[in-house]
């Protein structure tokens, strides 16, 4: 069972988008569980106070260290990986999915306010993680991406081994367009390599076409790829990019 | 008001993290409003299919065009952004979501399976965004936290206008560290300028800091920050990275 644990001032924030879909079935298989820690519950005084003003002065509140310790002792750690959700931290990506995914589970700190005060991110050795370069009004939404992205990875979440290793990320490239039915829509015509029944063709046809959209997009995925790969140039006459 | 509309076919995994604290303060002070498009309710006969197999074989379903344009021209667009969100898209930054939050809204179409239809990505005009290098079950997650970085930044949102011209990414830097009672915690002081009350040295070691921090986790960004700004070195003395 793959525990995760989320440590926040938003209960009620919870399941959301963790509640539906692949990740709820696998919740009622037994495959992984989360529960909620109440920050407030370890506040200080008779109005359990998490938040004081910034030392030095300056906007908003930070919350305490002391408090933020007390929730974090209060769970068992069971050699969880403890993130702190921060756009201070290092970007989240498919790698660091993986890697989570091959632990025990996860405790998720969501922060609120101007954050948390240093010396508990470090007293605790908390891991920093970011979702991107935003700033979001807590850290609810983005430990829930992070817990997404992992427990879809856990063996009998997703339904197709073989639709994980094909996707975006996994291959170092961005995915190639996808077509279905109608074959011909608004004018739109399905390219003929992909009803031609060639698989040679058809699996060149993705190849190239997720190359080239790569290299147009994201110049520094396609020469992150181009070190690894034994690189033939994608077809220069694709009509798609 | 600020409307977004969500396409989504799990309606239940909303508001969930839009439903808490500032974000549903301001909803129900009339700043903004979310609302839900339900796919399924333009699926295609008894059963309402949504999806099909890709055109050229492989794993997994493939969103139907005529459904997905069906869905979203049911919707009043009203010059708002159609933004699918889908790891192949332009990574979500902070300009992104000032540049959304000076429009009139949002429209989030939320993937499912292996994705969209290639040709109703290019008929609807749909802006492709990323929330980063990862994959997602769903597409849900990532609209909530693009909405949420997004409503944040309109006007009456955040308590503390102030506070948002401090943070990371407005000033081109990570958030320096933040230290809040108590002064002393397991050991651990608070450094002495903060208590100082000379705010031009707060000022300045807050400063370097951010830079430090930044020149250490994310050369990236700060290289870009560098090319725009009379930089001085961080000092090097900084015990603290």
């Amino acid at each position: 069972m793959f525990e995760t644990s989320f440590i926040t001032l938003f209960p009620e924030a919870f399941p959301g988008p963790l509640g539906v879909s692949i990740l709820e079935r696998a919740r009622k298989e037994g495959i992984w569980d989360w529960d909620i820690i109440q920050l407030r519950d370890f506040g200080i005084g008779k109005h359990r106070n998490v938040d004081e003003t910034p030392a030095g002065g300056g906007a908003g509140m930070v919350l305490r260290p002391d408090v933020a310790a007390a929730a974090i002792d209060s769970l068992p750690r069971q050699e969880r990986p403890l993130i702190y959700l921060s756009p201070r931290g290092k970007p989240f990506d498919q790698e660091m999915a993986r890697t989570f995914a091959e632990g025990p589970g996860l405790i998720l700190f969501c922060g609120r306010f101007e954050g948390l005060d240093e010396r508990v991110i470090e007293g605790r050795d908390m891991i920093e993680v970011s979702m991107g370069d935003f700033v979001l009004a807590g850290g609810e939404v983005a430990a829930m991406a992070l817990t997404e992205a992992v427990v879809r990875l856990l063996p009998g979440v997703a339904g197709n081994e073989d639709s994980l290793s094909e996707e975006s990320f996994e291959t170092g490239l961005l995915e190639h367009p996808q077509y279905t039915l109608p074959r011909e829509w608004e004018g739109r015509g399905t390219p003929d390599v992909l009803l031609s029944g060639d698989h040679k063709r058809i699996a060149e046809w993705r190849l190239n076409s997720a190359k080239a959209l790569t290299k147009q997009r994201r110049p520094d995925l396609y020469a992150a790829y181009s070190e690894t790969h034994d690189i033939q140039a994608p077809e220069t006459g694709d009509e798609h990019y």
